[in-house]
């Protein structure tokens, strides 16, 4: 088995910390690739919270959901991950939310997710974390306003205070064509 | 399970790629903690070559090998990891190799490794390791000459082809006492 790149990581790390009957946030639902990792590990008795701003994003995953009978457990909301906490009650504990930022693939270049609306998503899930729980960023630098996005969201992660939380960094680093890396924040 | 640590995460990027009967390299012998675990990985037919210029240290290695009845697969050379070439054949395969740089815990503080000589055994090994064999690094800067060698380490990383090698990096980013990353350089 070869090291697994970041993207393959994350569900690494997604896989080590959520259980049957958890509740998980999708806050970039795209292709809707980890909803549906997301919805097999939460199991039939288990909630996954998607979000996303692409219609079109979201109808596709639907679709997949549907297909693979896996509806009942998941809920997916067309707006930004910024307004997450409207869809949390106070005392919803979530075991693990995945981001995946930039662009879709496939999809419009031009929107892409910014550090504003990034950060706003992060710091309103940070609280419902349980001791263990994963909050998971694969960060991408190559598009216009990545690094920018990377830069601040990295920024942000440093600063988290060590006693509370524990960030790691994963990524390859002698990649030419800038590769995803991963930012990991797990409550202690 | 909670995110492990650089060192803790060095066992098991060996584990995965470690398999008995294999050779394997010890650069930095130390206390010895590496130097059992992969004897443990090898097994019976497998062997273990290790290196460390303080001989106390390699004392009490040789001692845990004997009350573990695992010398006879363990061999300790009393000299710096740069000479590595000279206990391998052209043809010898590695299967992994650590190096745990800094000074010895519990040991003489300014008896550190040195980018020169690290680089040097790093480059006699990769010739040596198959596809999918590891070069795993665990890298400190929190000591005086720390930083110059992880910097030199890394550029060096950096720039390995990645047509023959991919280089993960993988630390915590988020405390204050400087802790150990990992580098890992995998052949594909």
């Amino acid at each position: 088995m070869n090291l697994p790149n970041a993207l393959a990581y994350s569900h690494v790390l997604l896989q080590d910390c959520i259980y049957p009957g958890a509740t998980v946030v999708d806050a970039t639902v795209g292709n809707g690739h980890d909803t549906l990792f997301l919805a097999q590990l939460v199991g039939p008795t288990g909630s996954v919270i998607g979000f996303d701003i692409q219609a079109a994003a979201l109808a596709r995953t639907q679709t997949q959901l549907t297909l693979t009978g896996q509806t009942d457990r998941v809920t997916l909301h067309h707006t930004g991950h910024q307004h997450v906490a409207d869809y949390l009650t106070a005392d919803t504990v979530v075991a693990a939310a995945i981001f995946n930022l930039g662009y879709l693939p496939g999809g419009d270049k031009a929107t892409i997710t910014h550090a504003e609306t990034t950060l706003a998503a992060v710091q309103a899930l940070l609280p419902h974390l349980p001791r263990g729980g994963r909050l998971v960023l694969v960060v991408y630098t190559g598009h216009p306003g990545g690094q920018a996005e990377a830069t601040a969201v990295r920024d942000f992660c440093v600063h988290l205070p060590q006693k509370s939380y524990q960030v790691l960094q994963y990524g390859f680093i002698n990649q030419v064509h800038q590769p995803p890396y991963l930012l990991a924040i797990e409550k202690r």
